[in-house]
């Protein structure tokens, strides 16, 4: 079984930066705490990190008939993308969204998620952990929908 | 170590309640899960469910000095209740706040989360499942800071 | 066959409360008014009034399994309980809401009702009068399901 | 005694017409069901229905000293009609207002009612049976009147 | 030279309707004291009142190669009728609009006149007498252009 | 195959009206042009136009049995009418709405069409050439059904 | 009788200023007419131009007491002073509010007027000659009380 | 003479929660000094405090007949209950909110208090003191309707 | 110790001016039992009285380094005044705000105090009390700060 | 005489995504009959697809002096990209806006198009039909312009 | 040649008043250094601070035929002042804007200047060289005016 | 001392490109004359213009550690790119924000900047002088942070 995780903008500089809002582990070390979770629980995983929504949304794309379920964290197109938004609608595969830190306790533009409501379920608000805690719920999900 | 688990108005009904939204577990069978996983990681729940916000506020009122953290789905006040608010913030205890189903892919009214900017981390869309990520971020969160 | 009858916070001050608003029947003679007719249709009332949104969800709850259908005046709770519309979804019973005073020739704020789009009619503006235009509308409803 | 009863644009086609939000009796059929109520109070009912705006406003204005209450659906115009509203003002007639479907549970625009404000009373989404417990209401104001 | 004066729905009422806003002289003595003031400019008026939007729009076109002005009070229509601004900036003529009250003074939707932005001039307030006002400043504007 | 072409408010004075935003083609060249598409095509039209919203509501329930598709520019009703929405939506037609010009670049109160959700298609800006587009598009849709 | 002539901020460069808007009339003109028609009445003017918006309340003040009406062109504070609306307010007497251009014609925020619903009448977008108008519907109204 | 001093959800906890905001002193000082300064002006204090809204209603309910004013501090229910809004409008005492935190320096939602527009006199972000400023104006209040 | 008591547009009114929004004292009046008041505390006030935004801004930066505090009832310019908003931050000062009426009860604009959430306390709705109870806070809360 | 065509963000992946909402043809198939009806008339398409805002703004721009009209369907970036109104803007070749569904019966952030008001005309919810109708019509624009 | 210096309400302040906002810069320093560098390009320059928006518009109309630009700050009536943007047309002078500080990251109320449509030029965020900034920004635009 | 130039979307098109908002200067020109300024300052630029919004991430992210501020035209993502926004919070880097034509004279979406709130300064208006302008203004806060 293979998962894609989706890493949207600025989150390959994690570690450097705005520590209070996101935290002091870099993505290499998110990436490897996710490889390692994810071989425990007999899962591959194919991890994606870009600047570019036209390039995430290639990425999503090419999901179809390849993976199982998907994990994404939007970063800042969270708030912007329709595009990608369409993307998780067209593959159509089960998707959970994570975030680092509590959008709700910043800026206004950060309140309104554009995949909010087409993805299964949402992490946010743990650090690093977030994602861990987001690919547990996506593997129930796809167990449940696989028995 | 001690957590207060909150159930909101409503979730009493779990199970025989809109199961397109809510799923089909029991409140019941929420806890007992919540229970096993508790005890595998050495500790102890204390489970209240009402249906009054008065009630409700009672009970985080009374985690102050005895309960480490909160484990919270304040269900329908999680839209109306300054009063809950109040209170977590009054405790300042790490909360989580978990909803089974995915409010943003509901009514309007239901997109704003009045605890929502005061809790450490949110899990939701998960259905019986979101209590146990939240759980089990909730206790990160606690290791962390005790460390 | 039972129906349940809830009146909201406030209500019990009828006949002394704001004449020019609710009218100047008491609510023992609106009960008594509802019981009468209600009894020359062959149906039992069961009325509950109370302050405590928790107690009013609580009396929904209950009428689960052993009332056929609702006659509600939700008062002030029309304008701000989730949890009273979160009730009225999870036991599913035809429900008609009633109002004493017309809320459209009041302040702002009373425009909206959060049960109104899920109760099955609605009845507003004829003093007393509305409980039992409701009552005969909902039997109507209860009739037309019963054949 | 007389009442003026005024069915709004489109109601013509009622039985043919979206049965799920109007059900599927025709006007025929409704309007013989309220002359039937209005015989049995000793009351005659004169009863219009236009698509056009200006015609409704004709017909509310020559209640003036012919009629002594009026029963309308406004249908569409609810939504849009000002003159209606202001028609209903300058004749000063006790007014009930009627819904077949229940609005709130409709598109957006119909949430506000131009009229609501400025009538006795309103019941709506009772389909047909709305009708009659309207002409019922409003033969209850009109005799509290005349005592 | 010839002016088209419109008045729009419930107008023909005046004298009888609501007086505390639209002051106790009938359409017929503003009708008279309008034409007398015209005649003694040398001026010919053309005086309609319709309840119809349609038929006040197939008036207003009609004014196009015979007449030289407009005064209208849309009455409820203001507030509600692109028609009617389509069909005026169609015609093109030089146009004053008139109000008896002062809908700043009253309802928020009478706050918007789909018509304040396309006509030269606006007087409001002055009860039968903004009339008698409107169609001085109208001429006025007429002498300007055409000296 | 007979198709109903609806006309809307003030589309009789085309050529002579504002042809900054609407052309200089009269609406009888329109409908020459109109004819001459569908005659190709083995279709009959039926073409109206009227300035009154109630006419416009009674030429669409017409269409009920008669017709097999509505090519509709309601001109400014497009933005006020609840009346043609509804019509629309009872006789239950494949509809087309054109419009000459593009109402996006215009007033802001011309960005809100009442009907484009219960269309099947809309073409809007290409002057005359809109209704052609629009005929050509509805036949498409007709055939397609029909095959 | 004499009447207070209130001209706002900015009106001192009438003549110069943007004409497209305002007209090429000086200030010195408008009060020059404005004595005359006053003349010709009876009535005796006192006229004043601040571009103080506290100066232009000292003189609403000292109204009171002394003059009969006011004719006021609040200009630019028109929609900005709560002060000068609390003034008028306070003296209570008979007040007419004019404007050269047609407010509704220009920016978004010169559509909400601060004064318009304390006033008596209103006239706009006549240029200079709206001041005429004004004040000769300003004695019609000081006439009829006086009466 | 009696009053009734009314504290909302959270009030309790005063002292050790977030000082910050409200000062440091707990409930219980609070009273002493309300009480201390009742007495010296020859007036008795009923003091309740509670979580739930209900029962806050109740207490203001009966508050009726025994009470000649209310003094209260709705908390959090200040922005939320309208049920609290319709007791105080029931009883019709004279009233003064107080709040120890100025609401207008904190979260947007604290900005609209349900109850200010029913009440005689607000007193709001002196700490404490607000409660003794609170007493000593409605005292005065009450001294004056009472002479 | 020297307090600064800035009265703000139209109080030099008081007693004159619309005696139900402000009560029937006049400002002499209400000076005078501020000047006693002060008197009995030991402290000297230094009072003064603009229509000018601009003078009450000159006024309160004057207050810089020879008051102590400032007791300010902007009226008017509570709701429209950046300035002296800024010139209240720029002096630093503890400082109260008052007002005579409740300004929750009046027009929406009044809804909005630009220096709410600049003032350490606030107090409104108690007539001339407003004044001396305002005072009475602003000196208790300047003997806090300087124990 | 050269056109370009414009297919937006996920547009290659259609016929397998959402067939409710796009049709079931694939991108090659509309292309394909894009360049048959080209063909015929003389003209020559040059076809991108891209899921990047910035290649499509490559892409636009490109077009200048190359290309004499723009057929252009932004999918998703019809509601996010300034950008790409910005490149058509900077361009200036006329263009047609084309949608496959019908954007106003969906979600609520479909509704705005930021090219809206910058194109000529446009086509939507013909499905792949909208292709040709908006290819059609921006053919009779170029041979208008061009005669 | 000479240039008009503007600034607004509590400028007078500056290096004394919030200095996190301001910087720490006098306004006789700020002066000093405009004077200078205005000396180096051969202009001279006049410069007025008032708290007095009429004094301010007064300061303005007066530039009209004596100078050739204006350099403004207008502080607090950035926001608030209409009366200023319309001496700004009025005297129709090259301006640019300038603020000490960044409005965008201050309060909601500053994100609109009134002004910043009918100025050339603005500048803000660099403290006291914001001024500097603007004056070469506006000899530039004058210079090239000019040539 | 290195300054990183960013040029956003479709500015490599200036001088082509709607010369009434932009002007006729080219991008070269521009790049050449802030070029010149800058090795007149001792400063070395390196200068990226893109139409994607990954790549401007990209070299935003890129500056960190090799140059000493930025000076930004986001051009079209001022309106739309969180991304971009959070590249520069990421990098930490004191930035300048400029614009060639002032968007506060043109569309509504024009005013909001998404970078506004997190640059140093901003400078907007002056055409090409913006950018050099912007680049003095950033060597001024350079210098004074580096002192």
């Amino acid at each position: 079984m293979q998962i894609l995780v989706i890493h949207g903008p600025n989150l390959n500089l994690l570690g450097s930066r705005e520590a209070s809002h996101y935290g002091e582990e870099t993505l290499d070390a998110i990436n490897e705490a996710l490889h390692l979770q994810a071989e425990a629980q007999g899962v591959t995983l194919v991890i994606h990190q870009s600047n570019s929504e036209g390039e995430l949304i290639d990425r999503i794309q090419a999901a179809s008939g390849t993976m199982e379920g998907i994990l994404i964290n939007p970063a800042a197109y969270t708030h912007t993308s329709v595009g990608i938004r369409d993307a998780l609608l067209a593959v159509g595969l089960p998707t959970v969204e994570v975030h680092l830190s509590n959008p709700h306790a910043r800026e206004e533009f950060r309140q309104r998620s554009l995949v909010a409501d087409v993805v299964a379920g949402r992490v946010e608000g743990f650090r690093s952990r977030s994602y861990l805690l987001g690919l547990d719920g996506l593997l129930g999900i796809l167990r449940e929908v696989g028995s």
